[in-house]
């Protein structure tokens, strides 16, 4: 079969793999698509970061480079691992693509699996990946999804679980204000989980089509320029001089967050949602005087289920997030170039690892 | 009566002013003893920083400089202002002296009335101080106390509500691991609540003097010297290499907030006490990768009752705090001299402004 697969920084080769063979416990998938993530352009222009290199295989994958990628996909079941019974050959799902020890307790109620020791991805760390044509996957990681719900927009179910996990780790309730600071794939995701939870939300962004993205599909209920207005003088209007109750850090820009911590509110809740590559030159009296709360997520942890569900109840639509499909053979000239030096009209660029559905 | 008043940087006045007259619904309260807080030396060596200046009234209290000193203090009713029925002559008080404006909701359920535009002290920005013989104080700042608790050891309660209100902040839970950062009065005073809710508390603190003190007054399990030992190690250990739970940063140092950081476990809360001049080179990526919460705190909000409860339950002890007892006249030579330049022996300084008890 076709596969995607990193060996090292700026080295990314389509090739012919052998088919992955389904183990006991396991779920043979198709791969139907699979999205581009930042993460992957991160580990081709600057990496390896989460991919193990040549030489040094990942503690619970025992894999090194080279790896297939894609973490983001769907597919269609069609092979089953001994003692797997409660999934069906044809069912369409997603995975939770996690490398995990073992010994990690990552049953329905751990709030932490997804930070356990030397914990990485499918699709970066080893165990195949959605940029290839079929994958074998632990029944843990898969979930079913209703055939109500389109197999390229369950593809962006992965990244719209990180801004789910996100906006739980805000402790947001309906009727909140909430800020999100950068209207790029993951904070116009969160946005929409908060929009399906009815917050009201206002977006800040440089990007002029950006907030044209976040407005026309309704994620946002404003959309700022911070070059044009004061974020955190138009939200306090907002909120009738309250201030913000929670706000979204998707940017890793110092002056954003900033920005975030002046529009929230007393003893509002900042989510930092971006990886910082560096230490942040932090405001920490306005979070002593406002009695802030500053909260990390990273990834998901049990959140698959609700996020699925917010999708199959028609409550949140990911189609306007599709911004363009394209084959393996484009991966990197169409796919990554088009993220990396037009990312603004880009949002989530699909890929069919068979070439089916383009 | 006597009063100790500050005018400006580096001069507070042991002056005699009028007594004050007791409002409707105010208490007149001859004041016992009153504790030399932090925040009065920095008034009198930096400030003005809370005090009003001699030409900018305070909004609320409409004062200028000079007002008297003086927020930690316990003392006697002696007189009910009209309307007060619930309180009587010769009842035993602390208060909790906030100014706070008149539309705010104080009631018991506002978690922010702290947090309110303008919030101010008593003994800082206005109406009277404990450093004066006596003070009227709006009946919603009293606070009645047992005759269990001596009058000494009920000055203290309201630093030991600003340990309360930070614990309240990290959501401890009996059985949790508690790293405390620096073993100043607050330190100890926040470790003092930690113990009386059944957590381990392993403080970490320069002085040996200090250390001595949490370990003597049964505050602290470990005391470690972060010198010495590597304190996140050593918290791995002490919690079989889980991490603490809990963290209460007390110094305002960046090294002792990025240790708190390293010895927390993923989700832990680290809550940040002390008061930030600098804005902080803070390890943002590791709050993201942790999942950590950091979490401003500052003062206290319908923390008096469950302080005063665990004080009066004798769950927690203060006596072993109060390090001296002096008169007004000896504030600035005895008492500010001793907290400045040999801080290490002297924890809790109390003043007798009418010169009684000592």
């Amino acid at each position: 079969m076709k596969a995607a697969r990193f060996y090292d920084q700026g080295d990314i080769r389509i090739e012919e793999i052998p088919e992955p063979a389904v183990a006991p416990g396991e779920v043979g998938i198709k791969v139907a698509w699979c999205g581009i993530c930042g993460t992957d352009l991160h580990e081709y222009k600057d990496g390896p970061v989460f991919c193990p290199t040549h030489d040094t295989p990942h503690p619970i994958s025992g894999e090194t480079a080279p790896v297939t990628l894609g973490h983001e996909f769907s597919g269609v079941i069609d092979e089953l691992g001994e003692g797997v019974e409660d999934l069906e050959i044809g069912q369409h799902v997603v995975v939770e693509p996690y490398i995990i020890g073992d010994d990690v307790d990552t049953g329905p109620d751990s709030k932490d699996y997804h930070l356990s020791p030397n914990m990485n991805f499918i699709g970066l760390a080893g165990r195949g990946g959605g940029l290839g044509e079929r994958i074998a996957v632990k029944r843990r990681w898969v979930h079913p999804i209703s055939d109500s719900v389109s197999l390229d927009e369950a593809a962006l179910i992965e990244p719209l679980s990180v801004g789910y996990h996100a906006v739980e780790r805000s402790g947001a309730k309906a009727g909140d204000v909430a800020v999100v600071g950068g209207a790029g794939p993951i904070g116009l995701l969160t946005a929409a989980v908060l929009k399906a939870l009815n917050i009201t939300v206002v977006v800040s962004e440089l990007s002029p089509l950006r907030r044209e993205k976040a407005l026309e599909t309704g994620v946002a209920d404003y959309a700022l320029d911070p070059r044009e207005v004061d974020v955190a003088a138009e939200v306090q209007e907002i909120t009738d001089g309250k201030g913000a109750d929670i706000a979204f850090e998707c940017t890793s820009v110092q002056v954003v967050l900033d920005t975030l911590m002046d529009a929230l509110r007393p003893t509002g809740v900042l989510v930092v949602v971006s990886i910082w590559a560096e230490r942040s030159n932090f405001d920490i009296h306005k979070l002593v005087m406002k009695e802030i709360d500053l909260r990390g997520t990273i990834a998901y942890v049990n959140s698959h289920p609700a996020t699925i569900e917010l999708v199959e109840s028609g409550k949140i639509d990911l189609k306007p997030f599709i911004t363009g499909k394209i084959g393996l053979e484009g991966l990197v000239d169409e796919g990554f170039d088009t993220l990396i030096h037009r990312n603004e009209t880009a949002v989530k660029i699909l890929v069919s690892p068979s070439g089916e559905g383009l």
